[in-house]
């Protein structure tokens, strides 16, 4: 394609609106355009880019044996009614009354519409397993959409809904999906790491996040990897296995009650009684509702929220604010503890609390410890793992690995369902025993806007974009360096025809713009490998040959470049 | 792909749901099903002919040299408010508040977004032509949304819009689409009519639509075509040139009241007075919001209503009752005329009544007309082609030709809207004279998702579809006629795989049922070519070979039946 005849409108100033280095190169360098907050246009390159992925993703889906279908944007509201995330969903879930009145929703997922489908059509366990999957747009009202593609309201999903007779067929559904996710993400020239993660408002127990690894604030969320046997966890959810010496179990003595003026923080309360952190034990206070929590953790740990709130029974939980510990524990931030503790509150500890000795807890006034304190000074209401792991922690599957902490941007999820679904919508079939059962489901998305600006969160320079080949808008970058020379436009007019007919994709900078800025453009814009047909190689009869990815360069005789090319692209 | 591993739910009835032939067979085959009125699941061997149809699509406008983008379905009100058709489009247009209460639209075309985007970026005369187009889903809320994919509330467009620096170059763009417009749908092996078209709400002044040709009523709109030169007109618009020899001119004569007692038809006038119906005059009474309108043309002809509102300046007619006829004229129906008639009635004559003399006219009395009438007798406001063009009559255009009359079903439609948009949405770009000016723009849809319905309602039998070979689902359809025969089985097996290996898209029914359902099924299904490997061929030694749009079969010797197949596709 030739520049002349195509449309990419770079820019040279970084525009105001956009944080990431990734939304930064994807306006510069003309692949997007914001319509409205979180609304884009995909621009000529970035079409390309969408079409690349979305073929690797069709192939491979394909390939898993799951059928292709188009769901309608527009859905009935009475079956997410039915299903509760009507409700569950809130005012993300974008919703639109009819001329009829009659509400619908712009489909955000479509668990509830290939249910109603499958409902209606498949009635015997002789018809699964079957796996329906589409590549479509979704909507989601994001309070504050922002990062570009990364969190958008409008975006483009592939979305795959498995059903199955019984949880065995599940299982082998949900590892075909699996299968397919990594070889997918590995053809778009991305590493990613699986991660176990929690279900949210999907529903199901089992869940898997497919996570990009980068270095950039463009990684949303921590993951714990292990780099042996390949176990990864969301941080929210990762477990871990500790290394570090737990203090020897020692003959319980008693407890004492212990001046700590002004020590509040776990460093200034080891600092002043001169004992090691791992002899501490946090107290920390949260709301959930009307019901008051105290999280217990060892002091050198930090607490995960999440399995708090998963082993309290509620759905988040909310730390007291000052004033409300202090009317809570009748002493100021710093000093609370479980001794004596108001019986409203649910006291949780986590399991290596469960085996200290003589350790410290916060005396529930102000500038005072209780040192000395035992298992049967305090009430537990429950022991569980709600510690966070940490880097450099044991790996919880095998024996030898050690957590190592990155940074990923989620581009897929996969859920285990169940029939939560099936249920709801009375989707059931009969099975080979006679008996009618729910569907086993499973759900699989893969964000396809996302994973093109992951791509680029991943692999950049301050220059632009640097593109993995497989999804790159083109091959090759063909510049004429310059356009005034009739003898360098015949070289550079004949090279891309010969590149076209060997089935390269090229664009062509045929501007009559200043080398320079033709430069300053395929760095920012990105593609694979670039070609300069300039006054240099046409005396040596060489052209130069320059890998984005690379700070040298190279001349290829004129006769080789195509095959050159050619053996590099495939 | 082996039908056991497929999603073809088939119907052994007809689903009440559907009126025409092509809805029925789309539902009974199993390539669509209903979600919500007006809002269709595409299953697998849909989404298959979308796909194909698309690609053809996207091939031709690549090769126009339009360039593929994106749009959002989520468009900001405000412009759509700047240009009108926030108001114009009425319940049709779907609006939707954002959890900010901002309004938003449903992209149901997307005028205002793409000439939003252009603004922003392209200033310069040099940086056009410009046209870019998209593959996406729209909608509109339509009043009564029915006959399956031709009227849905969500369906499937490609729209392009180009951008000029003037009228020659809106010119070319137009006719380039054109051009592409031919292609496109010959490729899908569909005859289409070019016929020029009213522009509607779209605004522009000449539109073209590409008609498929049907004898069913599917064809919902009636054409006027010329066989020899290809004119085609919408009959709401279509021209002719009159053959039949008009009454000569005589002189003048003294008008007088004749008593035509009970004649109020053109035909019973006629009969009483011993007149053909060329010497009589109609006139037809009309109301345009509080304006009055009579329509005179000659008696053997038919008005066209849309002429005669454009002609009157007024958006529509509405024929008068009889009532208030009779308040009007004082006379019943059937005996309105010119002469005298009420001041505030605005006349138009057609052009064939002004050069009629001596002709017959209602007298505004009960059972009276008035003879020997010349233009001298009557007030006429206006005089415009306003009767219908009638089958038979001579083509507008060339010399020869005699119009035919046709049904269709409207696939894509061209406008040349001018500077509507630009103007509104203040798109302009400095001129090579250093002005500022407006973009001239063209906008050019295809339906999708309808022309895939309109080919079945062209190709079909009564026993199912007939795909034209390049957007048919698969190529060939291989038929193992006893699934419990182990030789048959592997054979099938085999030939399958052959086919396959070969780059021919087979759908393979290996399922258990017998040879009758799955003959019945391939007729329903409607694949071009279908193979059967049954008993006496296995004893022949060549399969049978039967085209779906044929009634015979041959037998083609086995080494010869994947040669003979590729030869077929390609």
């Amino acid at each position: 394609m030739r520049m002349t005849q195509m449309f990419i409108p770079t820019l040279r100033e970084d525009p105001a609106e956009a944080e990431l280095i990734s939304h930064k190169f994807l306006l510069r360098a003309g692949y997007i355009r914001k319509l409205t907050a979180g609304v884009y246009i995909y621009l000529p390159l970035m079409q390309r880019v969408l079409t690349k992925i979305s073929n690797i993703v069709r192939e491979e889906m394909d390939r898993s044996g799951a059928l292709e279908i188009t769901m309608p944007v527009l859905c009935p509201g009475e079956i997410w009614q039915k299903t509760g995330r009507w409700d569950a969903m809130g005012p993300e879930l974008m919703r639109i009354n009819d001329r009829h009145e009659r509400p619908m929703v712009l489909g955000a997922t479509h668990e509830e519409v290939v249910t109603t489908l499958v409902c209606g059509e498949v009635r015997s366990y002789r018809q699964v397993p079957l796996n329906l999957y589409q590549i479509q747009v979704k909507f989601r009202d994001e309070i504050r959409p922002r990062f570009g593609l990364m969190r958008g309201r409008e975006f483009i999903m592939k979305d795959a809904y498995s059903f199955d007779a019984d949880q065995a067929g599940l299982d082998v559904a949900y590892q075909k999906m699996v299968d397919a996710y990594n070889a997918i993400f590995k053809r778009c020239g991305l590493e990613t790491v699986m991660v176990e993660s929690d279900t949210g408002a999907m529903g199901g127990k089992y869940a898997h996040e497919f996570m990009v690894v980068v270095d950039t604030d463009g990684g949303e969320a921590i993951i714990l990897t292990c780099p042996l046997c390949g176990y990864g966890g969301n941080i929210e959810r990762a477990e871990s296995r500790s290394l570090t010496t737990a203090p020897a179990k020692e003959a319980a003595r008693s407890r004492l009650l212990a001046d700590t003026p002004g020590a509040k923080t776990i460093e200034e309360v080891s600092a002043f009684l001169k004992m090691p952190s791992q002899k501490l034990v946090k107290t920390l206070l949260y709301r959930a509702g009307d019901k008051f929590i105290a999280a217990l953790v060892r002091g050198d740990r930090e607490l995960n929220e999440v399995k708090l709130a998963n082993n309290a029974g509620v759905t988040g939980v909310e730390i007291l604010d000052a004033e409300s510990v202090m009317s809570l524990t009748k002493a100021p931030v710093g000093f609370a503890g479980p001794v004596g503790l108001n019986k409203d509150v649910m006291v949780i500890a986590d399991e290596e609390v469960a085996e200290m000795t003589n350790f410290v807890v916060g005396a529930n006034q102000a500038d005072k410890h209780y040192v000395d304190v035992n298992l049967s000074d305090v009430r537990i209401d429950k022991t569980a793992l709600i510690r966070a792991a940490q880097e450099g922690e044991g790996c919880p599957r095998c024996d030898t690995g050690r957590l190592i902490k990155r940074r990923g941007i989620e581009v897929g999820n996969t859920f285990k369902l169940g029939t939560k679904y099936s249920v709801a919508l009375g989707a059931t079939f009969t099975d080979a025993d006679g008996a009618e059962k729910p569907f086993v489901m499973g759900s699989y998305g893969i964000g396809v806007t996302r994973t093109a600006q992951a791509a680029i969160e991943r692999f950049h320079d301050d220059r632009g974009i640097i593109w993995p080949l497989p999804i790159a808008p083109y091959h090759v970058h063909l510049i004429c360096a310059k356009s005034d020379d009739a003898q360098l436009v015949k070289a550079a007019d004949d090279l891309y025809a010969d590149l076209t007919s060997a089935g390269i994709e090229v664009l062509y900078d045929d501007r009559g713009d200043r080398a320079g800025a033709k430069f300053a453009d395929a760095d920012l814009i990105g593609i694979p490998f670039r070609i300069t047909v300039g006054a240099k190689g046409l005396a040596k009869g060489a052209w130069e040959l320059k890998r984005r990815d690379s700070a040298t360069s190279e001349d290829v005789p004129f006769s080789e470049v195509v095959a050159r090319l050619k053996s590099q692209i495939q």
